[in-house]
């Protein structure tokens, strides 16, 4: 029995401890840039347009093709996505600053939506996205760009 | 004599020190890239689409609207501008990363150009460019996107 039970501890500690680790790991760098456009991607097919208010920093903007530059308040005063809106994004390629509290990726979006007619209508583009570490330790999006591509043949 | 010699050197070396210090001292933080703007805004008033390759980092993009994801290979082949061509753009704001490497400017840009018949046309727009520090210690543009903006009333 006590041979079993410090086999059983030993066990224990080293599977905690490989579970600890792989856990608390944080991404870094490029890494951590994929990581949170994943994040941000996946509250906006979760919420809409309402997760640009979660994921933007309070100077953040947006710079809205054939529009302005929106500032963080002018996004939450934006209405709602109508039904069976889509936003979706694939970074092309993430670079972090070696002080690893700044950094961007750009890629490729594909906006869905429909008319006024009701009809589905699918616009494709190319995004920038910059990310800053905030005081606290949180990475919000400081700057949000996009502009529209041919769509894919 | 000797008084007025030692009054000359005293304010010449006076002068040069001061001239020194005005001339040597570099711009950092979102200074460096407002700075960094005017230089390539000043090579595109005086080169057009060629000073965009001096400017560009080896493997930075053009993030065009309506195009693709150009390479600094794909500005290289695009033909120069015609007579009469101008790109010129205002930073809104300036950001740098903790280590001073890694940094973006956006802001506003208008381009003038001409139409088929000759006719001169300005497009109203915004600008987001994001430049790096090579290995030798220049900064070069690694991502620069622009779009559309509501022309000005």
């Amino acid at each position: 029995m006590k041979i079993s039970a410090v086999v059983f501890l030993l066990l224990a500690s080293l599977l905690s401890t490989s579970s600890f680790a792989t856990k608390q790991k944080p991404a870094q760098g490029s890494d951590l840039l994929v990581q949170l456009e994943a994040d941000f991607a996946k509250a906006v097919a979760e919420q809409g347009r309402a997760a640009f208010v979660t994921y933007f920093a309070d100077d953040g903007v947006e710079l809205e093709e054939g529009g302005g530059i929106s500032t963080k308040d002018d996004i939450r005063k934006q209405p709602a996505w109508s039904e069976g809106t889509s936003l979706t994004w694939t970074p092309v390629k993430a670079d972090m600053a070696a002080s690893g509290d700044l950094g961007y990726t750009y890629g490729n979006y594909v906006f869905k939506s429909k008319d006024k007619e009701g009809k589905p209508v699918t616009y494709y583009g190319k995004y920038t996205s910059i990310w800053k570490k905030q005081k606290g330790g949180s990475w919000k999006v400081v700057v949000d760009m996009g502009n529209s591509s041919p769509a894919p043949r």
